[in-house]
């Protein structure tokens, strides 16, 4: 297809990339390119990231999701409050023109507040989740997109009610390269989820109630008196870490027997949670995470006008 | 006193300082002396750090605690398994001599066995528990000797029975250091557990049932959408860790509202739980920690022999 019939561009621009795909008029890709130029790689410069990225296309408008909306971003757009639906979202656009003259929206953030734990933030994962409702609008249930900061989200009738955010990502980072830890583990490139240790890990954590404070010393006893193996221990620091955050969700009523749950992501992400939920309870199905951004990106643009077109048949 | 009449050395020896204390025939102190040689800081020359510190004492036989007795240190002192009473520990001592001719021995740390956590051990902490009961030999409860490993032992009938370990003052390094967090909170020497918000991280992870993954990303909102601080909220970050720990450890059957604890440590790492279990539960009484060590390797001589004459009344 040629650039000649392009209207928009979707951007998913989060910290560590920055992805763009140019959309024709009913929303079906032309063309898709991506750099390294993250927003926590940038210091200022946005337009100019972005116009590299994009050369050649033409000027259509461009609609944005992901952590180019925070303070560190291009422009920051503000958070609404939850339950939020699609139209929310659309309503709430930060637009503007670039210097160039092109013109510009941001996804905004979602933001929710609760006396128990202050409340949380999402920005990207918003859009994300508009993404999966594009494809199954009657979805009701969990969406958790697992990473650095995995975020648990509570869907149904077509709205984001609640959130919560956990910190496994970074905590395992934490734990097996800068704790004391990190001479009992080792990394082998090996799939960690589909070891007997990562599962032991998710068991105690998870379904035996040991308090994650209390377990995580046991990766240094095993080695220290078990003998067991660097590569095999850290897939046990894994499970460990995976099976506190669902034992989190599951004290605060966010994961129960009859949930669905959508685990949005890159398939080597989420195959650690597809493993944990195979062991504790949930009836799991993927979703790429990038072609969710896309989509929910084309659902505000349809939203707030920017594609004009119905979705094709 | 003059050194005429030194009987033996004891000695701390952990993983960042080496302490020697001369005791006389009835265990009196008649100089201390310190150094920065940690067993951390060494690879080998054990014999060598102390003997530099030494200099000068007579050649009397040393009786050493701590991190000495680790793979790592001067020689490796097998752990002893739970219940562990002074008896135990002094016949398992691990005797040899230096190669100076120097009469050594080291205390064992200790080991437990559990099935839900494979198990614990401790090294050093054993003889600050028999310095404890030294004072009070009826003690039934609980020593809490915090620090980077913050250990929980349990204690009846003048026995260790039982002890487990938090991650908490690493935690705590980890996360206001080198996570993202960082950016959320600062230190300014302030005594952080008079604040409020010190209250607050510890009331809910330990009192509401927050489970501390579930807590950890509120201090990042507190920042974004409450403007709190980032001195109130290294506070919070730190009641929401030791909040978290002890939360773990009701869990685990420690902590009884009729068991007294005894906080072993500096006054400035205790005071923090002191003001945490104000909260919480607990009759709280705050030891020595240096000063119990030598008491600890007091007992451990006279009941090995190394001090022959009884306590002066």
């Amino acid at each position: 297809m040629a650039t000649a019939d392009a209207a928009m561009i979707a951007v998913d621009w989060g910290t560590s990339r920055l992805r763009a795909v140019l959309l024709d008029g009913v929303g079906v890709a032309i063309e898709e390119r991506e750099s390294d130029d993250g927003i926590g790689t940038l210091s200022g410069g946005h337009e100019a990231a972005f116009e590299a990225l994009v050369t050649g296309w033409p000027p259509v408008p461009a609609l944005m999701a992901g952590m180019v909306g925070s303070r560190q971003g291009w422009r920051e757009a503000a958070y609404v409050p939850c339950p939020a639906t699609l139209e929310t979202l659309a309503t709430a656009l930060l637009r503007f023109t670039s210097e160039r003259g092109r013109a510009m929206a941001i996804v905004p953030g979602l933001v929710v507040r609760d006396p128990a734990r202050d409340g949380d933030v999402i920005r990207g994962e918003e859009t994300q989740i508009l993404g999966v409702l594009a494809g199954e609008p009657d979805f009701a249930g969990l969406c958790l997109l697992p990473g650095t900061h995995s975020k648990w989200v509570s869907v149904a009738q077509n709205r984001i009610s609640d959130f919560q955010t956990y910190l496994s990502g970074e905590m395992f980072e934490l734990l097996s390269r800068h704790s004391f830890l990190r001479h009992s583990v080792t990394a082998s490139g090996r799939d960690l989820s589909a070891s007997p240790d990562f599962a032991l890990g998710i068991r105690r954590t998870a379904v035996e109630g040991l308090p994650f404070p209390a377990a995580i010393f046991s990766v240094r006893v095993r080695q220290l008196l078990d003998n067991v193996n660097r590569e095999d221990n850290l897939a046990y620091l894994s499970g460990l870490i995976i099976g506190g955050e669902i034992a989190a969700a599951i004290a605060a009523g966010r994961l129960r027997g009859d949930f669905p749950i959508r685990i949005v992501g890159t398939p080597s992400l989420a195959k650690a949670y597809v493993s944990a939920f195979a062991i504790v309870q949930g009836m799991v199905t993927l979703v790429d995470g990038s072609a969710a951004v896309v989509a929910g990106l084309r659902q505000v643009a349809r939203a707030s006008g920017l594609l004009t077109t119905e979705q094709p048949q």
